[in-house]
Order: C-alpha cells, then sequence, then structure tokens
C-alpha cells in the first residue's frame, strides 16, 4: 500500500514528482486535513502557525513522519505530536537566504542605511554620512567591514556561508560554538569563554537555535561587555537574546545598535518598547524564508520512510 | 635643496615620514597655502572643492606634481592645473570601500532596506515583506542575489572586488568594458554590445569614470531596455546617466528604482526631482571616502618625482 504523504497547497516553487510507493495528497496550507486524508503517515509543513500544527497533531492519528522546511525545529517540536512521530527540520535549506539577510542587516546597520532615507526624506546632502574614522581608535564608529571584528555565534552551516562573505569585505571572524576548535576555516571559541571576546566585538551576529540552554544566551551581564560602538545582529531565534536588557541597552547608548529578523514573541507585539527603541533594524522574520532545494531533502525523506530507512535532518527530542 | 610638498592638515589617518630629500608642508585643508610654501612643488590633494582646488592652480608657480587621493581624477583636471603639471588619481585606493558600499547599496535595494524602516516607523509587523517569488517568473520581483543578472558596467579594479562578492551570494555576473574579452575571471561584453544584456539584467552597476565619451552613457534609450523588475545601482560618476531620463524612469514605473551615491552635480540641488522620485536610495557620494594604503602611493611618488622616475596612476591629459 502506498505511503500516503500530505502536502501544503502553496510550496516555495515546485512540488517534486512522489517517489515510487508513495503518494501525495494537497491540504489548504492553514488546514484542516481534508477528511479523506486523515489517514495521512508523512506530512510536510511550510509557513503554518502554532495553532495550526497543533491540529495536524490532534487529527493524524496514522501520522509516523513531519518534514518542516524551518531551519529551526522549534515550532514542530512544540506542537504536541506524539513521541513516536520523527520530526525533521529544514536545516540547511536556508543557508544562503540566511546569510545574505545577515549581510544585509549588517551592511545596513554599518552604512547607516536609515540615515541615507532620513536624509532623502528631508532633501538634504548631509556629508557627514561620510563619518571620519578616529585615527586614535579606528573602530569607535565603524562605516566599514574593512578591519572590524566579527563574532559569529552559532557556527554552523550559516555561519560556513556567511563568514566568507565578511572576509572577503575584510572583516576579521571568530565563530562562537559549544566546543572550541577550527570550523570552516575560522578559529572558534566555546561559548563558556564568551566573555573574553564581546569585549574585542565590533559586530556580534546570533545564529543560535531555540534550546533551554539557548534561552537569552545574551543578557544583560553579556550585553554589557560589548564596546558602546559595537551592533547586535540576530537571524537565529529570537529566544536567544533578553529583549529587555536589549532594548535597555539601546536606550542607554551602551550599544550602537541592533538588527533584528526573529523575536522572543512573534509577530512583535504592539506593546513591544523595541519598535520605538533607537538605531534598531526590525524585519519580520524573513531571513530565510526560501528553502532552496527542499524538494531534494524532502523526495528522499519520503523514500527513506517508505524503505525504513534513517531520515536525514532528524531531529532528537 | 629639499622638494616642497603641500600636505593637507587633515588627511585619512597618520601622515607617513617624508622620504629623502623631500619636506612636508601642512596647509588648511580648504586653502589657502600660507605665504611662505608658496614656493612648493608637490601638492597632495584630498576633499578640496573646485575653487579650493581652482585657487591651488593659480597660486602655485612652481607646481609640478598634484596627487589625489580621488579615485578618479575628474576634479584636479578640471581644476585649471598648467599642463606641464603632472596629475595622479588615487586609482586603486577605494577599491574596497566603493565595492562594499556598492554591495551595501545592492542589498538595500534587494532586501528593500526602507521598506523595514518605514514598517518599523509604522510599528508594523509586515510579513508582506517576504515577498513570494512567481514560480513562472522568478526574477519579477527579486528579494535575493541568488541567481539575479548583475551586470556590471565599467570593469577595473573596483570591479574586481565587488564582483565576487556577488558570486558569492549566488548572483551572475557580466561586465561591460570598452573592448570584449574575460577580465578577473568574468565574461566581459564590449559597451557597444550593451544593448543585447540590458533586457536579461536584474541588476545594473554603473562604475564609470566621467569622460567625454561617458557622459550620459546611460540615456532614456538605453534605460528603457532594462526589465521594469530592474534596479540601477551607480558608485561611479553622476555625469554617466542621464537624470532626467532616469527620474521619468523612476516615476513611470519603467524601472523599479535605484541607489545613487553619485550625481550630475554635487551637492545634489535642493530643486533636483531625485529627491522625491519613487524606490530611489540616495547617498551624498559617500562610497569611496576611505583611501586604503595612499600613504605608499604618496610617499612612493614622492621618492619618484625627487629622483626624476615615472609617476604612478599619471593622469594622461
Amino acid at each position: 500500500m502506498a505511503l500516503k504523504v500530505l502536502v501544503p497547497r502553496t510550496v516555495p516553487g515546485e512540488l517534486p514528482d512522489a517517489p515510487d510507493g508513495v503518494t501525495f495528497a494537497r491540504y489548504p496550507s492553514r488546514g484542516p486535513v481534508p477528511d479523506e486524508h486523515l489517514d495521512a503517515e508523512g506530512l510536510l509543513v511550510w509557513g503554518a502557525g502554532r495553532e495550526v500544527l497543533s491540529g495536524f497533531a490532534s487529527t493524524l492519528p496514522r501520522l509516523r513522519w513531519v518534514q518542516t522546511l524551518a531551519a529551526g525545529p522549534d515550532a514542530v517540536l512544540s506542537a504536541g505530536f506524539a513521541p513516536d512521530v520523527a520530526l525533521c527540520s529544514g536545516r540547511g535549506l536556508h543557508d544562503g537566504p540566511v546569510a545574505e539577510h545577515a549581510l544585509a542587516m549588517t551592511l545596513a546597520a554599518v552604512r547607516r542605511v536609515d540615515r541615507w532615507i532620513e536624509a532623502r526624506d528631508a532633501s538634504e546632502w548631509r556629508p557627514s554620512l561620510r563619518r571620519e574614522v578616529d585615527p586614535e581608535d579606528p573602530r569607535t564608529d565603524p562605516f566599514t567591514l574593512n578591519g572590524a571584528r566579527v563574532l559569529i555565534w552559532g557556527f554552523g552551516s550559516i555561519a560556513a556561508r556567511l563568514a566568507p562573505l565578511y572576509t572577503a569585505l575584510g572583516a576579521h571572524v571568530t565563530g562562537v560554538a559549544t566546543t572550541a576548535g577550527e570550523r570552516h576555516g575560522y578559529p572558534v571559541v566555546a561559548s563558556s569563554d564568551i566573555e573574553a571576546q564581546l569585549p574585542r566585538t565590533d559586530i556580534l551576529v546570533m545564529i543560535l537555535p531555540t534550546l533551554d540552554s539557548t534561552h537569552h544566551a545574551l543578557d544583560a551581564q553579556l550585553l554589557a561587555l560589548l564596546p558602546p560602538h559595537a551592533w547586535l545582529v540576530n537571524v537565529g531565534r529570537g529566544t536567544t537574546v533578553d529583549e529587555a536588557a536589549l532594548d535597555a541597552a539601546l536606550r542607554s547608548g551602551r550599544l550602537a545598535g541592533a538588527a533584528l529578523d526573529v523575536f522572543e514573541t512573534e509577530p512583535l507585539p504592539a506593546e513591544s518598547p523595541l519598535w520605538t527603541a533607537p538605531n534598531l533594524f526590525l524585519t519580520p522574520h524573513i531571513a530565510g524564508n526560501r528553502p532552496l532545494g527542499w524538494q531534494e531533502l524532502f523526495t528522499d525523506n519520503c523514500r527513506r520512510l517508505f524503505a525504513g530507512e534513517p531520515l536525514r535532518n532528524l531531529v532528537t527530542r
């Protein structure tokens, strides 16, 4: 009997052909699953919210496997799928898009694109946008990545794409990961040693996943170690930054600025003070919106499930 | 007798030691040159306006050599220096900074940083910033450089730094130069053949110098050949674009947008329609504001002048 796998009506790009022994059944992206397909054993999800996912968890009794195209598995992990349902992440599918967004955010911060727009809106030619470097301390007001010290916290496959871009622009990149060593050709320090790195960091880029161990990883104490000219870029998960502490650092000027794509609560609530924090670039979790090459991962995992082989990108829980 | 070379009081970074046989005399960056130094034979200029340069041209009778730190020699060329005064450009000193600015402008355009700021100022979580790609025509509304076709017009040393950055982000780069061939590892078409390239260009990056032959190189006719989703980035010289034609293309929506660091007249006059053209990023000629390694070029040319050797970066006129 064929393995039935549910596929949302809207997928990014083209839906591939189903592998031998597998049939695809479409469902509306926001649910619910049509009655005749409640017997599905596999489920592809993309862009579904928490409630929709919980609905899937409670209405598909024969479900054995969920493939999300999101890089981080936090949403499917917290949706309440039974313990014997295999959850697979979209790790790796977003490396290029997220790296591109992180670079766009970093350059927007360094070159102060917000001030370009301010000056344009005021019809003002402002040569002061051409900030002069203080020869005594060339990094106090960085306008360039050339010579900048970039610290990337979370040094996986996204960092492997991003770090060489910074390097090509003349920056010095150091990684932070669970264990020290050399990865992707860059020096990596252990996260337990991050305190020594922060005071000499110009740009801190966070690409951490949501885990118990990463909750508020960047807190008031670590934020205070960054120099006042430093910028924070977060394209990982919002849970990894203490937003109240970040807001305070921005408002007091103890931190030069931040560029955030992710937030503790998404959508960012209307009452969040971050909306009006100074020197803040903010995007609505759009960095990794284009899973690239997901078709290969998805069909291969379909085939593996059908054949009883180990699944790729399986999330441990 | 020592060769006296005038050096502005404000230079970017540190002033090097004068080579043997050479003395440096400082002058206020906006002139005039102190009376006791009007006998100088060499002159370093940085950031001086047209009038200041003309003042130098008419008050330094023994002048033999002018070294500008600007990448383009147009300002010193038009200042009225006597024909036997050797003019040397800062070609090459700005490659990194200009490439970085061009990339910042390109990413600001592609990821629409202006819309991030709009949404933030409205305290609005706008997932529509995550533009979906139309599978029928993935390039009609580009949100990514991955797969984008970038045409760089003016394929010299700045392009040599910039093109690999685009490539690393997944773009396909073609160059345009006086003669066709392969340069810096990229295919280059002759400028006489540019018409064939424009209709398949997503992002046109201009890095042309001011020359008689480049005046309004991008005119209404060529602009009309770009697809309506295309963006223009200009970090070369403003004289190379017909601004009236560009303004019309932006206002009619025949061009998606433009990011300009240079203008036909600088500062951009208050009455220029470009201030209010839609989808325009505008910076006040700040791309190449950090000559890197100028000290080596400058002192080497001092030494060469003293020794009677050929000067580097000599401008033909």
